[in-house]
């Protein structure tokens, strides 16, 4: 069967700061065989992940700048068609970052080989992909926890924070997760058994938010992985315990809000105070130690012990909608869209 | 000779703010004689130190607050009038925290003995003290920079500021330093051999001290010991290079600023994409390495590749003027007040 056009989401303008839908544009394009080194693959499932977002105001941060007119990159999930490569052949079932297009010629080099085994496909961008992995290093290689430490974590169901919360949690350590309504709150709770749990939007102002966590962590809080930044990081670190480290895996508040207009960190005498430690991270920086990372998280998750969420719409057209949504906590789990169902 | 009155300097009220001469009253008081383990010491230095002001306010930071009523806490030299304690004979120099008061009465186990050699008094509470401490601990211990990375000196000709260019300088560091004006900025670069130096105060916003960083450090800042926090730390997040190290030794632009009126930082997302690691310390926390590090001290003060320098005004009456007129910048070198000449 040959294809012979692919639609894709492209960067229409550069977005300075929070994304809309109009910021993006759909094209139809057509499609070109791979040629040595390269393969052909269908697009299954494409990421939509609020840490992109760092990357379309046409700035170079952690990565270079994603190109106007360009399809989006993204984690993805496909199927290969075509095949230039050896390693390839149709049907295989491949991870990578070609983004937000139905049909991509991409070098072969530049994605992995998905094991077809007895977890839903779609958890390889998820639980088995970036988000699962940020939680894997950045709880166990930077947090480093102790039995009995309390361990906070905010975007806590979301899907680097849900994953980070359940593996202290197997670390002996008490788990105080912050999350932005009841319902996401409950299911930290009642569904992944961490010990309490504070609703941002409930707690509005510093204050109101430093008197939770000063409630939720009585002994202080000996690591914070933080996916948020902004007000949220600020009134964490005075609960800090002494000696406690902030690792940073993201920082949402911030992205697409022009530095004036951020939620400054006004408590760095709390470095002092409680001799704090803040470092952040990439995962990137461990790929050469994502298999053995991804083994553990798929162990997890078959012991029963790492539970995980997906929010999935249909579609490629849904790309966008869900993007803008996930600055307002309209997600709930890990955002994708489901692009085409596999061939078997 | 029996001393029966001593004056010494009380806090007359929680200082909210920045501090005014106002906030402290001279009271004359009388002096009794030590008891078991005492000393009685008549005090020759006393330091002003704007890391004192963390303590004026009635809060409990990283030490419990300052008592109204009670003698200011400072570090101290003095001379042993009579003893308690058979370690101790009168005419011995010790060191101290009684603070801001002609005579104390102390544990002898809460000083020092200090040994006369040939180095000046007053030193043994500038560099051969805690700011000398603080600056080696900081450089050596944690920003640990590697020969030709660039580091960062923030209050670069204050005592810390100055101690921790030169011994970067030493383990062959590029230095740069931040100072406030020209004069300064000229002692770093003529005097202390500093790479560069940046006034702060030829470049009061954001964007201007950003690129006056930017221009000094081309290839970022690997390590940035930093004594003042607030715009400055702020400014120099995103020139920091990649791993970068911030050691917070002090936040002195945060002293007696309530929350809502400091400079938040708001380049927290350099963290994320330069990998940085931030982190704050009390010297206090080396108690145990001092005279290790002290011995070190002295020997690069003899070889000539630490030089200090110290503003010393008479009497204990110019105290809390002293005091006050370091958050404007008004000291250039390590702030003492000499009380009285040594007996011998």
């Amino acid at each position: 069967m040959s294809i012979s056009t692919s639609r894709q989401w492209v960067l229409a303008r550069h977005i300075p700061e929070l994304p809309r839908e109009e910021d993006f544009r759909l094209e139809t394009v057509g499609v070109r065989d791979p040629g040595t080194e390269e393969i052909q693959v269908r697009t299954l499932y494409a990421s939509v992940d609020p840490g992109a977002l760092a990357r379309l105001n046409g700035a170079t941060t952690y990565a270079p700048p994603q190109p106007l007119g360009e399809p989006i990159v993204s984690a993805t999930l496909g199927e290969v068609i075509a095949s230039g490569d050896a390693r390839f052949t149709p049907g295989d079932l491949v991870a990578g970052g070609w983004g937000w297009q139905e049909i991509a010629v991409v070098p072969a080099k530049a994605v992995r080989k998905v094991t077809a085994d007895d977890t839903p496909l779609a958890a390889e961008l998820g639980v088995f992909g970036l988000p699962g992995l940020t939680a894997w290093f950045g709880i166990l290689e930077l947090g480093k926890p102790h039995p009995g430490a309390t361990v906070l974590v905010s975007s806590a169901a979301g899907a680097v924070g849900s994953a980070a919360g359940q593996i202290a949690k197997a670390e002996g350590a008490r788990v105080v997760g912050i999350a932005g309504g009841p319902a996401k709150c409950r299911y930290l709770l009642e569904e992944l058994g961490f010990d309490a749990a504070i609703d941002h939007r409930a707690h509005g102002t510093e204050p109101e938010l430093a008197a939770a966590l000063r409630s939720a962590c009585p002994g202080g809080a000996s690591v914070f992985l933080d996916n948020v930044g902004g007000l949220v990081l600020d009134a964490a670190l005075p609960i800090m315990a002494r000696g406690g480290r902030v690792v940073i895996s993201g920082l949402v508040a911030d992205y697409g809000v022009p530095p004036e207009r951020r939620h400054g960190l006004r408590n760095a005498t709390s470095f002092i105070i409680q001799r704090l430690r803040m470092e952040g991270f990439v995962v990137y920086d461990y790929a050469r130690r994502f298999d053995e990372a991804r083994a553990d998280l798929k162990q997890r998750v078959k012991a029963g012990t790492l539970l995980y969420r997906e929010h999935i719409e249909e579609g490629l057209e849904a790309a966008p909608r869900l993007f803008s949504g996930l600055f307002r906590g309209e997600n709930f789990g890990r955002a994708l869209v489901r692009v085409a169902p596999p061939s078997r």
